[in-house]
């Protein structure tokens, strides 16, 4: 309440070039989405990350060479306080990985070892398979039905835009070797949670319960998990010989990679965070997921400060997580910057592919106020509607930050293609849509320019803190 | 001139019914394309040898499982004089495949080994690269400037319907290992000779020429080429190593398998013989190469036998091949019936994906005649259009039949999209269309059904035989 006072007493105070500052006009903002549809500097970082540096999970060699790129193109972009913050994390390598059925109906199946996956022995594990229609009929076969077993679910990942197709099937990758192992069984397949008909097989971490026993578990192609199904329904007992050979270095080291662009004046202790990981699955170069991401933030960040004529009046942080697919890098990093978490007024996060942004939602409280209305202004020549319903976390890393009260800012990018690529193989710099990723960049650019002199009081906006997760 | 004479005077003595035995009439054929186009014969075979039996190279297992697979299958479907016919051929056995970038750009790279390449030692083989980015320049290389290095070309092949875009780029695979040899390169990496931008890497046969070390060849993925390429304009060295561990039994056996629809009467000792082969490569399941030839060719003859109401007057036969890919099935199978080619009138051969077919070509002088118009109106309402040229060598394994003077004619299958998938692991029953399917089984039953009964001397259309090759 007070900042807006002094706002329009400065408003009458001072001359229009002066007022542009904290309220930029409509030239302006269509001045800096122009420039950000025609900069190549996204492109050019996705390229990069993706050709000379490729797979990169978080604390292997792949991530090392990545967070040596981040901190020397950060720097080259002007960013300041460049710096590494190391955690641990467990680093998971995958090994040799097959699969194929045997005897009758013999042949090789595509599969991929889920993240954290333990190994089967070196020979294989060789088994009946017992074959699931759905999650549903898993957790409702009886215990023993399965026993000594390789279970094979093969229910598919519907198509959604915002995601929540993976979101529904995500449990079938997360708790289903547990509830396999609960049941008897031997080792776990899940056709992949991918939404393309093909044979790269999409991998991501699964998880297992405490105090069950872990078995080796892979995603079958979404093709290969079709074979199956045919074949399920010739009656005919089907058996499959399993190789995993992942190893698991429980004491592994990744890092956060952090860089600034301070603000000036009275409000440059207020950090307006960008975040984006920068760790990515092996299989691919970790184009989509998440190199597009970090270029977005990087270059919006960057194009935004710029557009500021006499510099960002807020600091501008660029947050690259070093372990969203296999650890906690958020967790980490709210953590290790608890005391200071209080400075960061607003959150966002880009983890969804090239784009382009289709939605916007802002802290609740923000959507009705001048704010949330020069958003929406500035982000509908990009075809960018924003919504009144409040924000969620963000994304995974962000998710830390938003449940310790930080206010965040969602900018959705279209997913509706992006599980055809995330997580598979096919993940390269091929598929990247140059035309998405500006406008990505053109949104993210217009929010951060608005969010770094606007007279608003982002924490105000916040949400009470989230309850802890159990 | 004798035949047609006898069919004039027949048409003046019998009644209409039996004109339309050697004339279908507008209706029988509208009939039979209709009846083709419902008909699932085609979809359930490619569905069976895909799913059931998937990869099959000539003188595997698995072809072993493909044969016995047909022999059933053309029995159940009312083919007589069913049987294998051996012959000896070499059997490559894939085995492991692994490239990787070293050092500085450090990446795993997708390849597949070309068909028949030796292995690298089972640690592989390392070495600097050198990239050429088209086929000419490695021949232009002056000998010597690859010396102790792994050549990778990276020429792109074009997308043609017509199939000679792959044409254009085929010596590149066949040629590439042993030009690189010859100027001192230790292993060989093509781009892959497929149209899609993906990281399917795609294989095929090379061959190793007389006198040249053998040296190890497999095939990058288009996207893992363009990465090589773009890392290639930075101007630093690269080093890969390359490991490959297949097998060759020099001393295997395949079959091709023979089924037959006997004709009646004076012209039954004239035989009409469509082919396809059976084999395929062991990445994908062989949907587009070749079940869905091998399924054309069985369900179109089924269908047109069907559809002469007195029996065919020529002898239908149907020829699987079992070793296109890997051998030479066509020419064991001419050799071994080289007393009874004279019998084979018409030859004809499916093996360019689903469809739709596209275009016809038929022996030279029939185009003109009353058979070529009949068989350019029965298309026609299929959205096939007929051409005067001469019909080619029909296929890979027609092609010792036509060396020796079998008339061919030619369904052109429409190839645009034919090469994103061939010789690679997404050739799987997911990418079948039926509709293709069911219209190019459509257009090669109307053309056997004319042959069938038509009265003309298709030997006297037949190009004269070409001179042995060298």
């Amino acid at each position: 309440m007070i900042r807006v006072c002094v706002a329009v007493c400065l408003s009458l105070a001072v001359a229009a070039p002066a007022l542009a500052q904290p309220v930029p006009d409509a030239r302006t903002m269509q001045t800096l989405r122009d420039r950000a549809l025609a900069d190549d500097t996204a492109l050019t970082l996705t390229r990069e990350l993706t050709t000379e540096v490729g797979p990169r999970i978080g604390g292997s060699l792949g991530y090392r060479r990545a967070a040596a790129w981040a901190v020397r193109r950060l720097r080259a972009l002007g960013y300041q306080n460049v710096h590494e913050e190391e955690f641990p994390t467990e680093v998971w390598t995958r090994g040799e990985e097959r699969a194929e059925l045997l005897g009758e109906y013999a042949q090789p199946l595509r599969v991929t070892a889920l993240g954290g996956s333990v190994a089967t022995p070196a020979t294989g594990v060789e088994a009946e398979l017992a074959v699931f229609p759905t999650w549903r009929s898993v957790l409702d076969a009886p215990e023993g039905t399965v026993r000594g077993r390789i279970v094979a679910v093969l229910q598919p990942t519907p198509r959604a835009q915002d995601g929540s197709g993976y979101g529904a099937t995500g449990v079938i990758r997360r708790d289903g070797p547990s509830e396999a192992a609960r049941r008897g069984a031997v080792a776990y397949l899940s056709r992949s949670l991918g939404t393309e008909l093909g044979r790269h097989p999409h991998t991501g971490s699964t998880r297992y319960a405490d105090g069950v026993a872990r078995i080796p578990a892979a995603a079958l192609s979404t093709v290969d998990a079709e074979t199956l199904s045919r074949l399920s329904t010739l009656g005919r007992p089907m058996r499959l010989r399993l190789t995993l050979t992942p190893t698991l270095d429980p004491n592994g080291r990744s890092t956060n990679v952090v860089g600034e662009i301070p603000g000036r004046g009275p409000l440059a202790n207020e950090v307006i965070l960008m975040g984006a990981h920068l760790d990515a699955w092996d299989l691919g170069q970790g184009a989509q997921d998440n190199a597009t991401g970090v270029a977005i933030i990087m270059a919006a960040a960057t194009l935004a400060a710029e557009a500021t004529p006499r510099g960002p009046r807020r600091t501008l942080r660029v947050v690259l997580y070093g372990a969203e697919e296999t650890g906690d890098s958020g967790g980490a990093y709210a953590e290790r910057n608890a005391a200071t978490l209080g400075r960061i007024v607003l959150a966002g996060e880009s983890d969804f592919g090239d784009g382009p942004v289709w939605r916007a939602r802002l802290p609740g409280a923000l959507a009705g106020q001048p704010f949330g209305r020069a958003v929406s202004e500035a982000l509908l020549p990009l075809g960018v509607f924003t919504v009144p319903e409040p924000a969620s976390r963000a994304g995974v890393d962000t998710a830390a930050l938003f449940a310790r009260g930080v206010p965040a800012f969602n900018l959705n990018l279209d997913g509706y293609d992006y599980f055809d690529l995330h997580h598979t193989a096919d993940d390269t710099f091929a598929n990247v849509d140059p035309e998405d990723l500006a406008q990505s960049v053109a949104a993210n650019a217009v929010v951060l320019r608005l969010a770094l002199t606007a007279d608003v009081d982002f924490r105000a906006a916040a949400p009470p803190p989230a309850p802890p997760a159990r």
